[in-house]
Formats: structure tokens, C-alpha cells, sequence
């Protein structure tokens, strides 16, 4: 039966809406997820949370109902509480009824079986919380194992990143290294790895690309360091008519991808 | 020589600040755009501001001064203001040096010259500024020649859209229409309408597509309406391996123009 919370000065809710800073979400290994649709999605994968919060007074779903009953049924906690209080802790104007507390999804690199898929994003000092959720929805949809964060990212589970991938972190292994790390790992086993730059003239649809491919996507404002570049398999270039620089870090990995992808399929 | 504006008070900065609300950008027919990037980028397509601010004791830099001498020579009006006034302005946190207030971009319809460029964008109900600022990029990026909004669609001219096109907004046309007079229009002319549809078993690489070729994006959370998937030359499907609906908008609609694009680069 779930429990009902009413103040906002109540120390869980305060706790949860701790999870909105970085600083407690590594504290904790907990993060926020919001709505029936991203808390579904994760539900088909066999991910729930450890706290459900539901609106008091919110039209009852199907899909909500069953998410409540495997919850509780796996021993999480459910807590009903007031629209506002909700929307406090997820810090959303508009009013969500259902928030989730879930357990981070860092996978160690070590532990990343690289053979499971033919496509993995490399995102390298990605800043912008919208353009990662977008890559792990590109992520999803060409089938991609993960995305691996070097540098200085964004949080992959702040509330905005989580929000902007519509569900898809739940479909997406995470991995976290540094450069060093991340390099010494590939070249232990198969893996290619491909870097899109304004430094060659190397057309991105040339290449025959072979699994599994490392999409390496540098930072939004600079691109990738020359170093990075160097250690590239493969440096191609998206053919751009306008400005050089027009396509945003997310829209070149969606292209690069979808090139990656249609080479399978074609195989 | 730029005259000096200090109070916030001043009916000339609360008149250039109200351009952040739809109704007076309508009524003035003018819009905001911040920052030395997209000033520059529109400058250098012949497009100047009407006023140009910039804020005291800023950095001069190179570009910034031949915009200020190309605006004085126009006839513009350039206006020294403080730093937080210019924040007030364009209401961003972080100080902008230059806010430019330009005519609206609007063209009609019949005006718009569709041999100019293989590619055009048409957008339905398309409600998110970012979505529409990034495909503003994307078809600068593939030289698409402009973007046709139906349905009621974001405003093309708000500071959110002109941000995330990131001066793209200049390079392209942009048109708006109701559905029933696009159609009309479009029948006028060549023109081979391809809409990315969930139910259709149609491949998006399988078309030949023909210039001029408008890609019509749906809404991002129904897609299109029925009667004009039905209204379409083509529909087509995106592949996704994960769920069916995990590419937003933009995104969609970089994959499906780099399709076109490198079908004409074969040809």
C-alpha cells in the first residue's frame, strides 16, 4: 500500500529533491526520472525504482497501476504526495504525477561487452544536457550499445539530461572514462573507432565502416582536441553547403549513425 | 557616433525588450537576435539590425566594429547601454555584448523562389524552438533553401528559436501557411512532397528523390495528421531498432535530408 506525504518540509522529500544537484546524486547513486512514458520505458527493460512518488488525485493508468504493483512488489517504496510538492521535486512547471528514484546506471568500462552492439557513441566534453538525452534517443533508434562520457560531460542523469532522452538512458549502457582509459580499453579488443572533423576531406559516406564502430562526437563549441583526432581509425567529414560548422553535435552523431547503420543493412 | 542609453527606464529598452513577447514582435514586425556569432552571420548575408546594442566597456573586437561602421552607414541606430540592461534585454543570464533588432523574415508564399534550392523544409504544428532553431541549422548545412511552417508552429522569430539556430535563421527563407494554401501552392510548380511517417513499410532509402524536394515534419508528439500523410508524393519510414518513435523532429529531419542530399551528390 503506498504512503502518503504531505508537507514539503518532510525529510524524503527533501532528500529527493536533493537529487536535482549533481553533488547528491553521486552521493546517494540515485538520480530522478520523470513520467509515465520514461518510467514505462524503463519498466519494459526490467528497470524500476527504488521510490515511486505519485500525485494524490491523478487519473488513474493502466500502465501506472502495473508500474505501482511491480514496485511494490520488488520491496520499493511507494509515496503518494501532492501535485506541488511534486513538481517541487522535479523542478517542472507543469505538474508531473509520476516521479522515480532510480539507482545510477554507470556501467564500468571493463564491464561494457563492446560485442553487443554494432554502434557506440563516444561523447567527448559534451555540455549541453538536451544534445546527450538526444544522442542516447539516437542511441536507441540505430540500435547503439551505449554512449561512453570523456572529459568534463554533462551529468547523464541530471533531471535534464534524463528528460531530453525521453526514456532512452534506460535502453543505453553508460560508461565514464578518461581519455587514457578509454583508449588503453579499445585497443584491447575489436573496434573501430571514427572521428568527424572539419580537418579532413574525407567524405563520411567513403569509409566502409566495420562493427563495432565508436562514433567519437566532440565538444559542441570546440570539436575534438587534435590529439583525439590523431587516434582515430577513420577521420571523415559531413558534408556541410552552408557554414562549416552548421550541424549541432547531436545531428552529426544521428547522421554518422544512420550512415553506420544503412552500411549494415545494406550487408 | 553610438548615443549612450543608462536607465532601465528608458522607453526605447522597454520597448526593444517587450520583442521578447510574441504580440509586439508582431505588431513592430521586428525581432531580437544576441551575440557577435549570429550578428556576424547575418551581416555577412547583407542582413543588418535596425538598432544595434552594445553593452559599455565590452571588448572590442574586429567584427564588432564593422558591424557598428556597416549599421552607422545603413542609417541603423547603434546605442551603448550597460551590460545588465543588454541581460534585460534578451533576458539571458550570462551578459550578451550585442543584441541587434532586425525586420522580420517573413515571406509569403507565392514570393518564395522553390528552384532556388533542391531541399525545403516544411514543418507542421512544430511547437519546440530549439527543434526549429536546429532545423534552421540543418538545412543551412545541406542548403536547403528555407523552411515553410503550417499548422501553428513555434514562432520563428523568438530569442529561443534565433538562439538555437545560431544565426541559420538568415541563410534560410522562411514562409508561413495553412495547410489547404501550401498545398495549393506546392501544385503550382515542381515540387515532390516526402513525409517520414510511422505507418509505412517504406524505406527512406528507397525513393529516388526528385528536387525540389519538400521533407514535411510532423508534430513532435502525434507526427501528422492523416489527411496529409495522404496528401504526400512519398511517404517513408525511418529504420529504428528501438522503439519506433525514438528520433525527435530535427533529427528526423537531418536524417531524412542527408538522404536526399547524398543522392544528389551521386548524381
Amino acid at each position: 500500500m503506498p504512503r502518503e506525504i504531505t508537507g514539503f518540509s518532510n525529510p524524503l522529500v527533501k532528500r529527493v529533491r536533493s537529487l536535482r544537484e549533481k553533488k547528491h546524486r553521486k552521493q546517494e547513486g540515485l538520480f530522478l526520472a520523470e513520467g509515465l512514458r520514461i518510467l514505462t520505458e524503463a519498466r519494459e527493460r526490467g528497470i524500476l525504482p527504488e521510490m515511486l512518488f505519485l500525485a494524490t488525485g491523478a487519473r488513474s493508468h493502466e500502465l501506472g497501476e502495473a508500474l505501482i504493483a511491480d514496485v511494490e512488489a520488488a520491496g520499493g517504496d511507494v509515496i503518494l504526495t501532492a501535485p506541488d510538492i511534486l513538481s517541487k521535486i522535479s523542478g517542472k512547471e507543469n505538474n508531473q504525477t509520476l516521479v522515480g528514484v532510480y539507482r545510477d546506471r554507470l556501467t564500468r568500462l571493463p564491464k561494457l561487452d563492446r560485442r553487443k552492439a554494432p554502434i557506440w557513441f563516444v561523447a567527448q566534453a559534451m555540455r549541453d544536457p538536451g544534445n546527450l538525452g538526444t544522442l542516447m534517443r539516437i542511441g536507441d533508434a540505430v540500435g547503439a550499445g551505449g554512449v561512453i562520457l570523456i572529459d568534463d560531460c554533462v551529468d547523464p542523469f541530471s533531471v535534464e539530461t534524463v528528460r531530453a532522452s525521453m526514456g532512452a538512458l534506460f535502453t543505453q549502457d553508460i560508461a565514464t572514462a578518461r581519455w587514457g582509459e578509454f583508449i588503453a580499453w579499445l585497443r584491447e579488443g575489436p573496434g573501430q573507432l571514427v572521428g568527424t572533423s572539419l580537418n579532413t576531406n574525407h567524405d563520411y559516406q567513403d569509409p566502409q565502416y566495420a562493427p563495432p564502430t565508436f562514433l567519437l562526437i566532440g565538444n559542441e563549441a570546440r570539436g575534438l582536441p587534435q590529439e583525439y583526432e590523431q587516434a582515430c581509425d577513420v577521420l571523415v567529414k559531413i558534408p556541410m553547403m552552408g557554414r562549416a560548422d552548421s550541424l549541432n553535435a547531436s545531428v552529426a552523431g544521428a547522421v554518422m549513425a544512420y550512415e553506420v547503420l544503412n552500411q549494415l543493412r545494406r550487408s
